[in-house]
């Protein structure tokens, strides 16, 4: 077991498994951090993937400087103090567990894992490890926004007073089309689940981080609107949901609703929160990820309203590193972002935030969601052959 | 019994009883409706309030010829020919039917009632009269907003395919300062319920409207968040609803979610829509209500993306009958276009839309949702107590 | 002539000259203004028009008691009080000195006249008036948009603090197809100018009223972009400009650019004023005219940014009389707020504003816009062979 | 002298002279490009700066193999293809023509000079380097804006139809405050002009790009609000513009309005684009850069409207390399769009765009905007002292 407490002054070496979306994504901002903020002294040193050629080609353009077809080789070398896990779901839980235990830091991608169980395992494997002083992040980059960095500085400083409800949706529209095609992502065996996964979790993870909550209750819904998809071979059966519709009962009383779909057709990437006090709102969304909206209700009446903030300046979270004012940053710096305070988590010794606990919570959420929906205890009005005559 | 059918040429006689916020609304209406669209001809003979003094300085500034303290009066006089009920929502339903039985025709504002037993009697008597000719209405006031009509009119005609889901929420402000004070909006036996039966029956009215569809199950909450206000007395129980969430399953297959609210600080008359189908959406925000947005899927993906249809061109419904393009019309005109529709099913013998069955209808759907929050079928995550020792 | 003084406490009589679109929104705003304010009593008497059954279908359809034929009768008149003149521009000399000298309170339509002769006798025949009680006032309507209005508040009272330079715009589109038809208000003898008179003396006009300042020197220039247009005996000239730009010096030592056009694709009524000032600015656009925008320079730097201000609340001018917060009110209210204003002058003995001379000095930077485009004093780079054959 | 023809297989060597605000962004772009696009193999050899040790952080800090503090020293170097020159205005001529006479390619930062006459002794070395195969360009980085690039394409493939006008405007309000530091950007001598060469130039080359055309004629304003400000040595002159305004008539027969200010309070990078044409029009913001909005105004007048494009779809220009749907970039890859299409050009000896002669074109433009400023061609009409009092 390698300790990172003990290393010399050698830089940090950094290994990454999984080169997909989200493997470019980390690359781009482990490439990048160290020019924009103070980091501690680190290296890409090895990319991980089965296929050799693949990840040889994705190393070279990602720019790192080694690769291994097997994850497992990682956690031998004492050269490897932070593991960066992009692989798929199923896997995580596996090797986030063995790199803690090999006394890497580990950063890992959402969700946590595909199962509970799995997720219970690996938030347990956290805590041991830290006592150790290894650290471990789960990856919901949206925590990094500065738009919403700044929101959760804005609710903390009482800027809204007491929050009564929120209303969070995340929206897309990839798979409106009927004929788009069969994917690894619309079966439960490899997916886990669909939208409500994807980016549900997303959603109810700001809901805790906006309002430093935690979740009592919930009601949900699933819904799959195309039930089969044209696979490999001819139809399959799609598995997962394709929307999803949840209210969650907080701790402090205030109530948020979640909606997420993937067939909303001419939204592309449209996470929006509307976060509402009884002395002030917020709204942002995705879609324009540069804008915090914020009302004061305490201003006179005569001169209330909605401002656009433009989230570019210095004194805004993560700005001063970046442009003069109204140059807008992209979505792929919420990653940057993270690495930075991974890595500062790291050299300081401190916890880093979201924890795989923060993780298992949202895991637990979505779970109960799932279960209710399940339950499926609506009111009926018509019988449907009924409503199905009236229409 | 008057007939209209069989009344000589004369203007129709018009009674109005009640003359607060909706008795100036529908006032301004009547009055204006005769020079922007050609209707037949009638006459604001009547306006009926408990307050003789009250109702004539009402009756001078709104343009009523004379006054009444008791709405049975009307009922006998032959003169009258349609009564436009603007009293509170308990009262609908003895006056409705009284009208009815006498022959006139009936303008009702929404709520139809407020208990399911009255709303029911009075869609019986609606049927009974229409056999006679004598027809009715409720208020639904916003399908007759242009850019909803037109809306409709996309949905149709085929412009969004297929739907999916819509997303309606109905968000206000003015309950959100806790000091604000008791009224009887606030008390269930006056009010019925809160934001539920105010401004939810809207959402769930254009829900109906714009897909021509039905409601066949329903999952709801209800959430009161300031318990107690300031009365007469001192402190008072606040009885009714402050927040409504709800999730509609409709006969098509659809699924609707509602979100309403008057403590959503910052919204002050936000009626927002969203309709998701396979091949387009739609957008809309009563706050902008001479705007539609619109986004074809089925257009060049270069050039997609939702736009900004500016509801004002003579091709759009209502329109030719106003300004030139880009000289926007305001919200009281939803009530002068809901008049002249009115005033033309009578001409025409039609029944109008939407009918007390539709207001009904409604009603059901609110009850229900009343229903499924009482049974309180959530899915528990933690303990209260819990709860609050970890937030 | 009749003295408005001495009247005994009968109703003000009216008389509206012209019914076409000025006519009806005028009539609109006479129909309803004391239905939302306390004015004093008055009548539409009067309805003008050189067609006999023309006027006679509007007065019936607009609320006009009685109809007559020739303007000139109206003078003679005891039982008239105020002209309203709605008549094309070229007419309102005559008519408004005669009226004035007939002792008759007169609001004309803008411009205040096709020539600047013609404008400058209508200013000293208000003057003489004035001297004897008689009120007289020019329509430049938007300044009784409630959102401008609002705006002249905030900037007198130092919320955007010194204002350094204005961008003002009126785009609209009508005439982008060039197979629209020639019209009288495409000829320079009828029309006096295109685009430059029509919308830029309003968008002149409300830099003048909104930071209360005056023009001490322009630079202009005008363009028609279709010169020729079917009319009825083939293709005529057009002898108007569809587009105009100009610079404004004003006397504070701010700066003001205006741009206007009737081929902007897409806009439809489109009046923008962006002001920008030390300590602040605002932003509003008559598309969406219940909305100012304002940013305030003095707030942390955190928090700054445009807020949508909904000008619907009791606090903003004109809009304790109309409808709850959120419930927008239409373009023509601008004038109900006129004739309220009007109204209020003169029962109050108060010049109302703005007067003829307001008038008369938007005209003479008209005409100063006209000069300096005919004296085109602009730096040539490319003889225009070379810059065809350079494209 | 190099011969990039002849150069072995080796990677191109990159030097960059400069490391400022431009460096930094340039840096950037160098280090991510490959990581994007498909482009020629190069390396980040040197970073030049004259202070060796802020030379050297740099370097480490953005990715720069080597430094060197003369960039003299750049022009021998046989493993240096490529000067990347970050460096003042007033340097460019100097430098870029040295290494253009020494066989590297140039790509130089915008404005091209500060004066004329180093602008035209540039374009003309860039002329005859070219004819040996040696590229340069200069960086208007906003043509490599997706959504402006877009707008290009849309326009070329006539889907706005002829041109009539554009309005385009360049906001900032880092000036607003007159306390604001004098500094080298406001003295001419260092500076050349003030907004208008600093951010008017990349409006006016906008419209060049998008119409592919070119001016005929200009007519100009300049302005300074703030005269004097805070220097080293107390109070300074200011003496270049804080804002100006200008016509263009381009060889089309288009003309396009400019308006440019550093004292627009609430504007922190508003470059503003309206592009009006007879068959649609265009509306950019380069705060919103990751939208386009369209009118297609042959679309049955029902469904017109300006659309909001989200350009991030794979079709758009440059953006599948990036990140799905939705996931906006950031203002810094238009830089990384910029040097790819430099290096494209490279490798397969096509001049890129757009050339020292483009940038030239500009100059031209900028400084008949001056000499037509300083006629001061504007109609008078009222003297100042009697403004002053009218005010």
């Amino acid at each position: 077991m390698t300790s990172p407490e003990s290393a010399t002054n050698r830089p940090l070496g950094v290994a990454m498994i999984g080169y997909a979306f989200m493997g470019k994504a980390h690359s781009n901002a482990w490439r990048n951090v160290a020019s924009f903020f103070d980091v501690p002294a680190f290296e890409q040193k090895l990319l991980v993937g089965r296929d050799a050629a693949g990840v040889e080609a994705a190393a070279a353009k990602y720019g790192w400087a080694e690769t291994a077809t097997d994850w497992r080789s990682v956690m031998d070398r004492g050269d490897i103090d932070i593991v960066d896990i992009c692989a798929p779901g199923w896997m995580h839980a596996e090797i986030a567990i063995a790199a803690l235990q090999a006394g890497k830091h580990v950063l890992v991608e959402k969700p946590l894992a595909n199962t509970l169980a799995e997720a219970e395992a690996m938030a347990a494997a956290a805590q041991a490890a830290r006592a150790q002083g290894v650290q471990s992040m789960i990856g919901f980059n949206y925590r990094r926004v500065p738009a919403l960095a700044l929101a959760r500085e804005l609710i903390a400083d009482g800027r809204v007073g007491t929050v009564r409800h929120i209303r969070a949706a995340y929206l897309q529209d990839w798979l409106a089309d009927e004929t788009a095609p069969m994917s690894w992502r619309l079966n439960k065996e490899t997916a886990g689940s669909g939208a409500l996964g994807d980016i549900a979790s997303h959603a109810i993870d700001q809901v805790l981080f906006l309002l430093g909550d935690r979740v009592t209750e919930v009601s949900g819904r699933l819904h799959t609107f195309t039930t089969r998809r044209p696979g490999a071979a001819g139809m399959e059966d799609v598995t997962v949901d394709d929307a999803a519709w949840a209210t969650l009962s907080l701790a402090s009383g205030a109530i948020a609703s979640v909606e997420v779909s993937r067939v909303a057709t001419g939204r592309k990437n449209a996470l929006s929160l509307e976060i509402y006090g009884d002395k002030g709102s917020l709204l942002f969304d995705l879609e324009n990820l540069n804008e915090l909206h914020f009302v004061d209700a305490t201003a006179p009446a005569r001169e209330q309203g909605f401002r656009r903030i433009l989230v570019g300046e210095p004194e805004h979270p993560y700005l001063e590193a970046w442009w003069p004012q109204g140059h807008i940053i992209g979505w792929e710096h919420t990653f940057t972002h993270e690495i930075r305070d991974f890595l500062t988590a790291i050299s300081t010794g401190t916890p880093p935030s979201p924890s795989f606990e923060d993780g298992l919570e949202v895991q637990r959420i979505l779970n109960a969601i799932e279960e209710s929906a399940a339950a499926k205890s609506s009111t009926i009005l018509l019988a449907r052959t009924t409503a199905s005559e009236g229409a």
